[in-house]
């Protein structure tokens, strides 16, 4: 029998990540679905739609599942959560604090908002990075007296770093990072969003709040756990990120000093073979490789990559040795904001979990 | 009575920017265009227009000037040298080697290609950054015998990182740099240029050879000329270019470090008095700021910064200090790779050479 | 001594592009700027930028004049309409109508909203082209008994067709008219404007109310006034108006079935006399040439035509003629929607009223 | 047994197309595929490399099919005419020419060039369209004294016309045609193609030759086959072809004047009635429907649209009755240009003639 879930904010852009998702999931069956008031006791079909313009926000390649279309969405206050295991939740980060506090007290929730990420108790989590961070969560409802959990995902930027970085930090003791980022349009959502108007034949040098969180969620995510807590990785991240006029994926420009030697072709061989133990191999989200290693120097490109694996796969390219340091190398990588770096990310985060017996 | 100057590749994308930035000069006149055989013999607007279907090949913002319309067209073999005082040549890198060697027998050459710019007898110049350079132009003559000299722009990349270290490196002993560029689309040229298809909603990680001018070219012309030769300066620089779709304009995101103590505010303070003391103030083509610096996040931004100054301004934003040093600073820039980077920038050399006199 | 203006909404798209076009006009000076309650009391360099980031919402090409940096905005309540002799508003349609109304009773206002353009006493107008119907004012005033009067501009995407049609509709008859815009996003404003999301590589097919505003102001400013009323011209028209990823610029498609013979050469040949006697020529903000023809098929290109006479200028080309209809001609034109199509074409517009002694 | 077929120029745009539809195919098997001389000896994996830069031109979203990575490529001459049942030719028009005409003797050749379009005894076919003229194959056979026959596509512009066109002009009567389309880069190929310098931000009005095409192919298409000769339908067409910065699928605003009473709603019946009864149903490459008609004014939208049924659906839009004619309809339509209208049309194309037993 497969766990019941929940998604909260299914209308959004995230929400309807979700759902594709979570479409013929082999394990989880979405039974009940909550957006805004104002979409309450509609039929999916009717609630993603424009009351005046009859316009579809529907906005995720290809249609909308059946299985979605006429299921009643419903308030957030009209979830049962005992007919939950668990909740995936796409609520933005204000409202989130409240919201997931709530649910948490009895289910599992999983989360890409950053209400949660920066609390002692609570792992930022990429399944297959940090994966043993999950023990965290038994101190996290031990602390609350929790019956559920809450386990976020990170900022979709830092998502892409952190996994690029792992081997890295592991194999070759990576000491220092810089990262320049050029990030799709579609992170910033819809409603606003960035306006065309503003991004079109131009690049956006800033984007609010973005850079600390790449920084503090690098180092926790690539942390250890010890005693009940996480000691943030002893490596220095400093990064600036960019907004240019791309649809879909993240591209970073990323310059690392190690502490042993290191050059293209063990960095290489270093991804490989984390690709072929990575933890989720197997898991029903996992991509067929979880990175993927160019020496064709014209790769990543956003365009190609955000298609390789539905969006799961991580790509590298353009690793070359890096001569300003003593040890050191450069590389570019593509993350798929929308897919590993957000709604199928966690999804495959509640696999992982549901391995782990969290769930 | 003006300076008589000739255009060599006029009809190109880079010659037509000269066509534009000689237009009423007060101290040069162009009196020979000169253009492949197939242009030679035509008149300028003629030329200009492709023979089969009419279509003019005039890309530059604004209508074609008067001064050149019925100007006759000659292919390169036809110039009169004697008739000149300086040459501009846009001609590309490979048929540059001979032509233009062959012209600074007798004429300054003032030229954007790469053929000579790596030679120990011939500075690359940044009018307003290594002035003093210039003074390599009287070995190179007695080197090489020559009357005339060619005196090579940097690339369009190279320009902005080198305006932007001067005075970093000059006040606070720059040691590294890590530069991650994103490039205009019309930094490729026009024939064949960048495919629409390959960078719309895109990014290319990789052009060819721009890497290696990059660092080359900024320790050469940060360094300093002693006993006739070019000692390049003690300045690690490492980069990664990458091409972004966005029409006019390179972005580039740097991270330094320092020597000394460097923070946002004495940053922005060396740049405003560089900007007031900088050698091509008050010539022609100079902006009435050299250097732009902004306190807005959201600068600099191509759209905007282009037009500021007609290109020739370099814009400075995000300026933050760079923790990851024991000193260091961090920013982007932007430079207009078809003005200040391209034609109008070789203009404003031969102005500051003029001043000198050297032509 | 130079009449005293107010503009309103002076901190919106429109409103920053009434700031340029009245910078050193030689008839208006600009004495009170008036916006949200927001702005009010602020100088405008503080009102455009965002109270919370400091960012600028400023958005035209250059930077800010000097001469409205300081000045003091302050809110519609507190304009002053006894120290002004015109106003030019940019309200949006919804407050317009009210706000309008109020300041006509007593001066002249400028408009480029749409709520007065269909009640029977106000003129569309459309400087050079139907300054006769200006006469409409005076029936107006009297109507109202208003000591002012409302003048509204067409939409922009009407401005570019009426301008075009005037020729063909005077000199050859035009019957029918089927148009297919291609619009910019800049014409969609900026809060919210279209999401990038939306609009990048992608074309919008529909423009709510766009439509219907095309044929009916078409009509009535093609109209011939009579006896106090304004008889719109005997034209079918119908239009199809999409959205598509440029800038700055409208295009449109246009096919045209008329009375008399016509053919590319006749209709170049009005389009050249209309331009040599337009009435605007020699007011201050018109182009030197009101219309542009061009026989090269790659004509017109939003790119280049929005920089031809500042947006002032209206573009034709691919004229052809109609084969499908006894007479008829097809063609496309460029009407810049920020510049002739808005706040300068008001600007305009108000110059001709004066002129007309209706200031 | 599968039937054997070829594909000539299959490392082109084109090509790459071809092998993707042709991947699993339930009745075809590639068993040659040809490229110029350059590629030729080489494996496909190798042809589609650069060999200097070692970069992959291969464009098609997803991966190469592994069956073809191994497949060596040979030239047009080594093909093994007796060893096929059929061949898709997408080489371009000037050589298709000589090439196409000797291999037609001996066996199919399905092709996308223009070479052949417009003689008397090639149809150009549209599977589900006109299938009817499939028969002038026979003619042509007889004619020529050939075994095999050249069967044509039509132009990618002309494909989404003459689809949305049968059932109006086969049910209304169309008299008049009057279309403004907006096309896709990738229709333009990339070897060169449209320089993204040239339509980034912009809208190029004029396509070389493709209005001709669009005229002469929709009138032909529609035609009746009759004494073993087509006659062209009663319909004027006239049109305006543009290019816009939008990478896949063409946006198409048609007019249409027909001789009976129309409406929406009955347009609407009709396309649904098309749809579930064409021809191609059931057949491999046939999209679950084969025309979607939205009420949705947003629809379409390339972006959308393409993804559905692999761009083998053709969509319409904006369905509204036509006041400027005495019965009229005025619409938008989406058809992929790379897909419907290219290389897997060309695939369902030979499905049909494999039914009918042509091949």
């Amino acid at each position: 029998m497969k766990k019941k879930a929940a998604i909260l904010g299914v209308t959004g852009a995230v929400g309807q990540e979700f759902v594709v998702s979570l479409k013929d999931h082999p394990w989880f069956e979405v039974t009940q679905i909550a957006a805004s008031e104002r979409s309450a006791g509609k039929k999916y079909l009717d609630a993603i739609r424009d009351p005046n313009t009859g316009i579809s926000a529907w906005q995720v390649r290809g249609e909308i599942p059946d299985y979605i279309k006429e299921m009643t969405v419903i308030s957030v206050d009209e979830i049962k959560v005992d007919e939950l295991d668990l909740i995936f939740s796409s609520i933005e980060s204000g409202a989130a604090r409240d919201i997931e506090e709530r649910f948490a007290k009895d289910v599992p929730v999983i989360s890409t908002s950053s209400a949660f990420r920066y609390e002692e108790d609570v792992p930022i989590l990429i399944p297959g990075i940090n994966d043993e961070h999950a023990d965290l969560i038994d101190v996290q409802r031990k602390n609350r007296n929790w019956k559920g959990f809450v386990a976020p995902l990170p900022n979709c930027t830092t998502t892409g770093l952190a996994i690029t970085m792992k081997p890295l930090y592991e194999e070759y003791g990576a000491k220092k990072v810089l990262m320049t980022s050029m990030q799709a349009i579609s992170g910033a959502g819809r409603t606003p969003g960035v306006s065309a108007i503003d991004v079109t034949d131009n690049i956006l040098p800033y984007i609010p709040n973005e850079e600390g969180k790449v920084k503090k969620e690098t180092r926790k995510i690539l942390g250890k756990l010890k005693d009940g807590k996480i000691e943030p990785a002893d490596i220095k991240v400093s990064c600036t990120c960019t907004r240019v006029p791309v649809i879909d994926g993240h591209t970073e420009s990323v310059f690392v000093e190690t502490s042993k030697p290191i050059d293209p072709a063990s960095a290489k061989k270093s991804y490989e073979e984390y690709s072929k133990k990575i933890s989720v191999n197997g898991l029903p989200s996992a991509p067929s490789f979880y990175y993927a290693v160019h020496e064709d120097p014209n790769r990543p490109q956003p365009r190609i990559e955000r298609e390789v694996n539905d969006g799961m796969t991580t790509t590298i390219g353009r690793l070359e040795k890096e001569e300003l340091f003593d040890h050191g190398i450069k590389y570019m990588l593509f993350s798929h904001n929308k897919k590993m770096g957000s709604a199928k990310g966690a999804v495959l985060l509640a696999e992982m979990l549901y391995k782990k017996g969290k769930i």
